[in-house]
């Protein structure tokens, strides 16, 4: 969350020399790929409300644990968003923090894409993203390399989606920005809780359904 | 497909942050990279008629399975394109589909290429795709790192051929777009089926001489 | 620190085509990782003060070896920003070395982000990475994977924070081009080895309290 | 070879959407990534005659086949060029192959470096190239992943040196497209047959010496 939006705050459109949203792109997607060689012996590492309700209809993730993990993973991109907010503060005319990375649709879409493309493209990539999560920590795919391929999957699904709604995919990173976007973000936030969790679920009972299908005979 | 060509419809040309042909040839290689390590050990993971007729070509692939196969990887294409044509037209001030990432030759190819220079550059492409994809999945060469290797070809591949035809290498890929496309798509879909194809026995036919000849003391 | 900032100082601005900050940012991070690769199994492959005193106080890395450690991190900081200078005199019409990708705030910030900015930035970003190198060097992390962790953490802080100081989190690459920058880096050098230091302290203190409390039981 | 130069004269500067000088270094370093995961296991995989001599040097390949491999790394070379020729004259309103992404300096330098700049960052470069190719490629190394150490090296020496001198550290890259260049490319190549196989000698001695000294006890 601090590192996919910060670039996005501090570096997309810098002028000249900004990183643009292939840099925001690959800054969500390192932001996961770290964070799962750091903590996924500890945790887990997961960061996003979205994930653990889908772990969970998957069965690897223990129900009594969502409400916590969702918890902290909402409060933790609260933080890490004020943080956002008080170094942005520090820039020489500052006036504002305009939209903060915040996700949304029609007017609040970068590219003004409507209401109906917004939860159709948040329902489908995280859809995918949790088809991949699980895949990838399957136990019977290669040891290790799961966290560059959930860390890449979430680099492409920005490349893909982030003229459309910013991108969110996770509920807790859209939560933590629009509390302090100057938009009106929080009231188009139900999308990116809804559709996220939808998607996630979705995802997880394809890849179960797939998976035992494969391995039944 | 989806992940590839919808960071191209959506996000290419982009005003000032989109993303270029680097960030295209990035979406299209994580595409795999991804969706090898989550069904590679499922399915084998090939969503390409041309590398499904390399790995056959190849004694990787049983032949009875390939017609299934193919009829599978068109299939998911058409729909893969028709998702993107749904949320494409939710944008404000929608005019068309215009190319919707299609490839081509002469008139149709982004650097105005001729038809020789397309069929050469996707043969000696899908070529060294062909043998990229049978070295890295080779029983000798490192495990699990072969979904790297062969996601990294893709995004290798689009780095020097996006200008000349777009980018093929993979007939389903170009059949699905070229369905929705508002160009003469269709009439050039026979060259991105045959150059794709022949290239992949080419590559295969190379491996499977230069690897035998290697082992054979 | 002869990769990143010789990126930075040849490539970054060129015109049309110059690398930006997200080539910049991969440049510093492919350093780490290839450098870890290359050294890891014979030095341990750290290049930063700041990482050294981290791994000190996380008990990974022995106090005796930290002043010689630091002498020689300094050193080579100095050397690689000599030979840089060298090559950079031999352009046509050189006309100075401008800052040389020294490291700022206030008036000295790309983005003229002010001295607290700076400051919290620079703690935060290193106190994450020396949570990240903690966590990715494990014994219970996945093994041979830490330098594609820390290598790819380095240029994800970048992609956040090069428009606010240029970015440092390392103290010696910070000295290394303030010697030779005309700009005025040289006094505002303290806050580039206080920030990081302090961050890595913080961080590594973090990670051992979370590794600690997990695996009591 | 093919990869890298063909992306440099195709895409590089393709209007708006081109791949830059970033994309171009990820294509080298692409190529030698997944070049070493295809053939690393039949040929040891070096297409580079520098790196065949400082791995003669560093007694990790037999002298008797220097001559061969670097007679078939330079004719490889060539007909790789030859097939981008090919390729590119298709393009409508071809008017010429212009620089064709070949190496030099002073009027030839990209960004009018001299030669002495040239020589300098060519023999640096090489060798740190060289050290690791050396340190991944040790038996104390991960195993696995020196593909990726070696290959992004690559893209970060490119992330470098471009503006300095297009880049060469391989003398047959050079060769194969300087044949085909409108310039002054081939009265300069001298330089790029030196000054890699210079530091290429310089760096595997360097390496030979540090992990011998750190074995030693």
């Amino acid at each position: 969350m601090f590192g996919g939006c910060g670039s996005a705050i501090f570096a997309a459109a810098f002028p000249e020399l900004g990183i643009g949203f292939a840099g925001v792109a690959l800054a969500f997607g390192l932001t996961v790929l770290t964070g799962a060689y750091t903590f996924g012996h500890i945790s887990g590492g997961h960061f996003n409300p979205a994930v653990s309700v889908g772990l969970w209809v998957g069965q690897r993730f223990d129900g009594k644990d969502l409400l916590p993990y969702i918890a902290a993973q909402v409060i933790g991109a609260i933080l890490a968003a004020f943080v956002l907010f008080l170094i942005v503060q520090g820039q020489a005319g500052f006036t504002g923090t305009g939209a903060f990375a915040s996700n949304g649709y029609a007017e609040l879409s970068p590219g003004k894409y409507g209401l109906l493309s917004a939860l159709l493209i948040e329902v489908v990539l995280t859809a995918f993203f949790l088809i991949i999560i699980m895949g990838a920590t399957d136990k019977r795919a290669p040891v290790g390399f799961a966290p560059i391929a959930i860390g890449l999957a979430l680099t492409l699904i920005h490349l893909i989606s982030i003229p459309v709604t910013n991108t969110s995919v996770n509920p807790a990173r859209s939560t933590g920005v629009a509390l302090f976007a100057e938009t009106e973000a929080l009231r188009q936030l139900w999308l990116f809780w809804l559709a996220p969790i939808l998607g996630a679920v979705i995802g997880s009972s394809i890849y179960k359904f797939v998976a035992r299908s494969k391995t039944a005979p």
